[in-house]
């Protein structure tokens, strides 16, 4: 049995959220936080979320959270059996973290919890951006899957990571990201109605409930 | 054979190419910069370096990379066996690259390319620094390798993010983050010993003489 800690409004919970249901794994839920206590930081360095409790202990990262848990259970597989089409797989998973997610998300402080506009941010991450959208468009197949003709890790990460940074680019540079790329949004609508995404995004949109409910 | 392309003074291209050395594999080098032209990017979709061309295509992005080599050629392994202590060994890597690797490099431009200080990233780069710092000294080995008792991954990350970082963060924080991390030190020295690290810092010192010749 795993366990998950995290909390179902985090994009990176919901991606190893989704994986385990994919896979069929036994798992619990933890409710955690990110928190910079040292109680929290033995299970998880960085004090991120989410991080994940095996037999063997603690581990977090998402992407080592991924591959581990697709090499503990082989099918239905994250990854295509292929040496190179594996590789062109992770190839897109670390193009959608680095060029999309990663500079997106330094939008996230001003656009989702009221922080001050962050100038050198609008400026840095829109070349990122527009390259790593350009590369997608090249990289991705949509048939009609992200990586090709089967689910897995690049729609994993491609539907937890569209969804918000697509928020962030029409907030701040009235730029629709998936839009930009022809294919994606049908491909994002076959994975959102999956069964194991459903589950996620009930969960997220409940918690986000109670956030906002709480803030009021 | 695997034709590899970059350029020397790239940390990314070092770690590649001390992999392909390391698992014995035959590659050709070619020379390449970084570069936004269509013909390049079609082999490079973000038209970073490295990216390397195999028998079946092109591949990009030095951890896709990595996974690659390692999958198309067992042995040497770069990651061990055991599916937890590969997971770890992930962890580590990913630590290395997204904690220090990617916020250090945000100062290269004005270290190394006479940009002006960038006050944001000054800012912004410390925080996050210091929690990888932290995370690896609770992550890392050192026995003596970094991830264990074998050369891996691992090693391949720290090597080729520490000798720059480390100039990054003494030079804007007046902060060696090799010493920081107990262990760092005397593993870098083991990893620069072997025959495979002398040979790409070798063909590093050479180009960067031949670079600091060219500026005169």
């Amino acid at each position: 049995m795993i366990k998950l800690y995290g909390f179902p409004i985090s994009n990176y919970y919901n991606m190893v959220k989704l994986a385990m249901l994919e896979k069929g794994l036994a798992f619990e839920e933890e409710n955690q936080m990110p928190s910079q206590e040292a109680a929290f930081k033995s299970m998880s360095p960085m004090g991120k979320v989410p991080c994940i409790e095996t037999p063997e202990g603690f581990l977090s990262e998402t992407s080592a959270i991924l591959e581990y848990l697709d090499e503990l259970k082989s099918t239905p597989a994250l990854l295509p059996a292929h040496d190179f089409a594996r590789a062109k797989v992770r190839e897109i998973v670390r193009v959608i973290e680095l060029y999309v997610e990663l500079p997106a998300r330094r939008h996230y402080p001003h656009l989702f919890f009221g922080a001050p506009r962050n100038e050198a941010a609008v400026e840095e991450a829109k070349p990122v951006l527009e390259r790593g959208i350009a590369a997608l468009k090249q990289l991705c197949h949509f048939r009609p899957f992200v990586g090709g003709e089967a689910f897995g890790m690049a729609d994993i990460y491609a539907y937890y990571t569209f969804g918000l940074a697509n928020a962030a680019t029409k907030g701040i540079y009235n730029w629709d990201i998936i839009q930009a790329i022809p294919g994606l949004g049908a491909t994002m609508a076959v994975i959102g109605s999956r069964a194991s995404t459903k589950k996620c995004d009930a969960a997220r949109e409940a918690a986000m409930a109670a956030f906002v409910a709480s803030k009021k």
